[in-house]
């Protein structure tokens, strides 16, 4: 059901990076369900995660691995099916053990994995089957094997959601390569579900932590499907350094130049998974523009994202729209004059000046309401702040797929 | 679909009250949608009301009126069917005729009159629709018309909600009703939707109001069914003072009787509306203890309250109790030890100190996930604050309902 999202196609390799997944039948078998990302020496690799106060066993390791081994990371290692949250110091002991089993395997310390899970909470990590999947994840490391890895981190994703780009910069060829995962569960706070940008461009660890959340912000921040923020939150970048080209100052054009590549291949990776959305019919971006700052124009955005009965009206593509003046009024922004408040389908004027606009017609309303792309935009009148969410419709299939999930 | 929800049964008139209903039309033909409430002078009238920013105009005349009419109040109208909110200036203008209008047949001002409205937000009121049924509802003013009442005042709600009780206040037979409405957008802030306690005992204009927030936070102001805050939550306390009982001291024992019952009627109304929550199979009640605050203890039992993710586990019987976990931790109480909380279902420890209880056996969970009526008990273990929020689950029939909505 999934809105708009093409298949991964033509997904470039990065200099530096090698893939490998393996079945390891963590919770079903016959699916891929482990992933290795080896890492060239010299890569560096930096990370924001979830806020979430539950943050999973492996998020708590990672955090702790990029704070010894910073950038002397040599592998990531992701598994479904599992999450490893919820799961106490059992947990952390069965995070511990996979990263020593594969540092094992690839002759280096611990310390320089970064483990991360994801599926379902509160049930221990079957932590065997995971370390007895890793050789033939090793066994398999290829620089092409994107499309095989945005499989091996799907959950409840219809599809893999992957995409590449390259650019020149500083007389070098970069690359780029992402994957992402998640369908629901999703209000990143941070980072989402597990996002992983690859690039050949070399960046000082300072940097790379710099662009990491400078992409984060604006890309997997802005993602909404069922306003649960999960436990395993996790949004990576990775930057080889192969293609000889080092980035060592936040003012220089290459860095510049760069960040603007990372930052619309993470916000390309954050849409698919509002496209993927779990029960998704519509994909529907709402801005809310004219505000004093950024933050109340986000809350207002995620207000009406939130909402099950704005949700649920776009399913039905019935504009019934005062559910979204319902949604503004509630956000929490207390000093707001919806007098002054316009709201807008697309390009409808719905309402001006906190009423109904009394040359909107309800047919105008509706023809907006039936594409399968919707923007929301509201005019807030009392500053020059913006902010946009994505985010996507509420339907039967997503009771369904929460109700059965685990079944 | 209601989960447990009694008919109304043994409604006992309100001495100092008279009910009236019509049948309108005002959004459909052939069903009560316009209920009025006239009072006996001396009547005592307070209420709450919704802290939307989008508040409706019946409920910005209501705030008007008691503030210059005070205890003169001599009636209430209530229109189904069209919320009158988002209406901007024409809204106001057709919630002054609709007093006007009723004024004029009851020979009072209008600043006498409280209008109410329920229904979509958005569309212009048929005020002379409204005005053209109020001589009807006149006409059949009775003091044993609650049933009838409740009924005049539902919207997509499956049932009428209504209860009553007496009790002996000062050698006084003291009667209280009470009546109210709702089963979606419900997450009422100072109040829900509507609701209504009337009492023959008698009670200074400060009493009431003291009493109608303080019955308010411990019932309607405890309860969600999915998270959006409607623009016409109103409750109302009516005293009318007709058992010749006078209570002018929030000390007297007189006053503390008084609040106990209608603290008590008033959570049995309140619990209605989510027993009769828009496709709820189950009645939910979450309550956190061990917190610092209250306010840190509702927030932790809303977010698990409002999280679709738990909400669907739920209605699937499914413990998948993880999902309780996630929404604990982003809740958004920022120095939260997880490792030092534990969780039950009834009397079921599923998690201790943070992670999955060893003794905790999937079956147990499972059993008390079937039943129609289930505690959620999280003990945070960081103080002696407590709340309680009670909610419902989360249907393919919440979809169904709120995507056909209007149609």
């Amino acid at each position: 059901m999934a809105v708009n999202l093409p298949l991964p196609s033509n997904l470039l390799p990065v200099p530096g990076v090698e893939l490998g997944y393996a079945e390891a039948g963590i919770r079903k078998a016959n699916r891929k369900d482990v992933l290795v990302m080896r890492l060239a020496a010299g890569a560096s690799v930096a990370g924001v995660f979830t806020l979430n106060r539950f943050c999973a066993a492996p998020v708590q390791l990672c955090k702790a691995h990029l704070g010894t081994a910073g950038n002397a990371i040599r592998a990531l290692v992701v598994n479904t099916g599992n999450a490893n949250a919820g799961t106490g110091e059992p947990g952390l002991v069965a995070a511990r053990e996979t990263c020593a089993a594969l540092a094992a395997l690839l002759n280096c310390k611990p310390e320089q994995i970064l483990p991360f899970s994801t599926g379902v909470i509160l049930e221990p990590l079957p932590v065997d089957r995971l370390k007895a999947g890793l050789p033939a994840a090793i066994a398999n490391l290829k620089a092409d094997n994107w499309a095989a890895a945005a499989e091996a981190i799907m959950t409840t994703d219809t599809q893999p959601k992957a995409a590449s780009r390259q650019v020149q910069i500083g007389g070098k060829t970069i690359t780029l390569t992402g994957i992402s995962k998640g369908a629901g569960m999703i209000k990143p706070n941070m980072a989402t579900m597990l996002g992983y940008v690859a690039t050949d461009a070399g960046l000082s660890p300072e940097l790379a932590q710099r662009l990491v959340k400078e992409a984060a912000d604006v890309s997997f921040n802005c993602i909404t499907i069922d306003g649960d923020t999960s436990t395993n939150d996790s949004f990576m970048l990775i930057a080889s350094g192969a293609s000889g080209l080092q980035i060592d100052s936040a003012q220089s054009p290459e860095y510049q130049a760069l960040a603007r590549e990372v930052i619309a291949l993470s916000q390309q990776l954050a849409q698919m998974i509002v496209r993927d959305g779990e029960g998704a019919t519509k994909f529907i971006t709402i801005t809310v523009e004219g505000g004093k700052s950024a933050e109340e124009c986000r809350k207002i955005a995620y207000s009406i994202g939130h909402s099950p009965l704005v949700k649920t009206a776009f399913f039905a593509s019935d504009p019934n729209l005062g559910r979204i003046l319902a949604a503004i009024g509630y956000a929490g922004v207390d000093d707001l004059d919806v007098g002054k408040l316009d709201l807008y389908l697309d390009e409808v004027l719905v309402a001006r000046a906190g009423g109904r606009n009394p040359e909107y017609r309800e047919e105008d309303g509706q023809r907006v309401m039936k594409q399968s792309e919707i923007t929301i935009r509201v005019k807030l009148g009392r500053g020059a702040a913006a902010a946009t969410v994505w985010t996507c419709d509420f339907s039967h299939e997503y009771v369904s797929i929460n109700a059965d999930y685990r079944s």
